[in-house]
């Protein structure tokens, strides 16, 4: 089975890293349009444009299954890739919704995100088929805090208590009673503890990284992993494969090797 | 005189709003590459596309005269925009170590920027062909900071504390003695009261995008601005013209009107 993941740039490694353990037989391609990102600050028509050509790359490289590993693109061009390519297609909002529904007991959960899928509004969507009420708030700074780097740093807890505050602040305005908090963009992993230490103890933390990981291997009737682990991994990036290799490790949790530089337009 | 005015995004449109004032009877042609925006964080061959073919597009609309507002562009891409296209090309790196050298007294002068512009030492290159000895320091929180609209905000100032005592010991340890700051990077006028709070009195802010709208209108001999202030402005994006407008507004300090959508691939 070859397994095509895309995401703009390192950080669906997070939900990479994740698949790995659950299908370790499987090959993999990850594409990173690194050239291109960030997509969450970009328009509907400009990041279905991207995600389309991303995704066509990967099928046309034989992936047989696609995860669009970045929230971004599945929020906004999930039916464009979709009608794109013809291999089954799995994006990190609806099983992060199957998540936040398996977790909530008050049915109202808070989703953080970037700002083009708050504005999307694919989680609240996806939670409302599932009898959920989402409450979306848009954390713009935590992604270029992850890039430096800032991960257990004083800036990172204080903005993410302001961000934090201000989204508890708004459930409680709106009388909701939220049990459950859906890092919503594939950066958000790697700030999990501190998150965790900035909300209530009584609220669950859905990485839709794992959610996604959970959510493929359950779509491809996979229960046990082998104990095998010879997993291969193929990494494409549209811009420096070298900041790729640097960057991404952090993400992967272990090196990344044969990096190739495609070049898809623009 | 039709000048066009490039950046990657609206940053740029601190270096027009400079402009204005300096050649008021001017015709202004503004693109921002916002579809592939940042660029400071892509590798030299990436920009060099990018800012060749935004180039051209404001060479084939008739600019006369072609500013490069953006430093990343300005660092890693000035010769082979002025290979692209057959008007002159004036980038804002040159024109701000012009400025450095006239504010410096001590000759040893700091700069602060985004990761590209840092590692192309663009900077100081260009401070060293003048005499001066330059430190650069990147700074990747401030842009998405600034574009957050957290200007006067207690994190902004931290992190700003963080970034510049950083860059101060560099100095001391270097036995530097710096009087001048370069603002290498065109968010960062939005900080300048911010920047002066947090560096020692005696070090001078230089504004890039001041510096380059002089250094333009002595290329161009314009010596006192006209008394017409009916400039006409011209902007084109390659993304959202709607956030063009909204986010462009803080940077012009102006209302941005009649953006164009246009399409240059990718």
């Amino acid at each position: 089975m070859k397994i095509g993941v895309f995401d703009s740039g390192v950080g669906g490694l997070t939900v990479l890293r994740a698949l790995l353990p659950r299908m370790p037989s499987a090959e993999y391609i990850y594409l990173g349009d690194t050239a291109r990102l960030p997509y969450g600050s970009k328009s509907q028509a400009t990041i279905a444009r991207y995600a389309t050509t991303s995704a066509q790359f990967l099928a046309a490289r034989g992936a047989e299954f696609l995860v669009i590993a970045c929230n971004t693109a599945s929020a906004l061009a999930l039916d464009d890739i979709r009608q794109a390519v013809s291999v089954p297609v799995v994006g990190v909002i609806e099983t992060g919704a199957d998540a936040a529904r398996r977790s909530s007991s008050t049915a109202d959960v808070m989703v953080i995100a970037t700002d083009a899928t708050v504005a999307s509004h694919a989680y609240s969507s996806a939670c409302r088929e599932r009898g959920l009420h989402a409450i979306e708030k848009a954390c713009p700074l935590l992604v270029p805090l992850v890039e430096e780097g800032w991960i257990d740093h004083p800036v990172t807890r204080e903005v993410l208590e302001i961000y934090l505050s201000e989204l508890m602040q708004d459930t409680a305005r709106q009388g909701m009673n939220p049990d459950t908090l859906v890092l919503g963009c594939t950066h958000y992993p790697l700030l999990r503890e501190q998150i965790e230490r900035a909300v209530p103890s009584s609220i669950s933390v859905i990485d839709s990284a794992e959610a996604t990981a959970e959510g493929v291997a359950a779509r491809l009737g996979v229960k046990t992993p082998a104990g095998d682990t010879g997993a291969v991994c193929r990494f494409y990036a549209t811009d420096s494969v070298e900041k790729f290799r640097r960057l991404g490790s952090r993400f992967l949790g272990q090196p990344v090797l044969h990096v190739e530089l495609v070049d898809l337009g623009g």
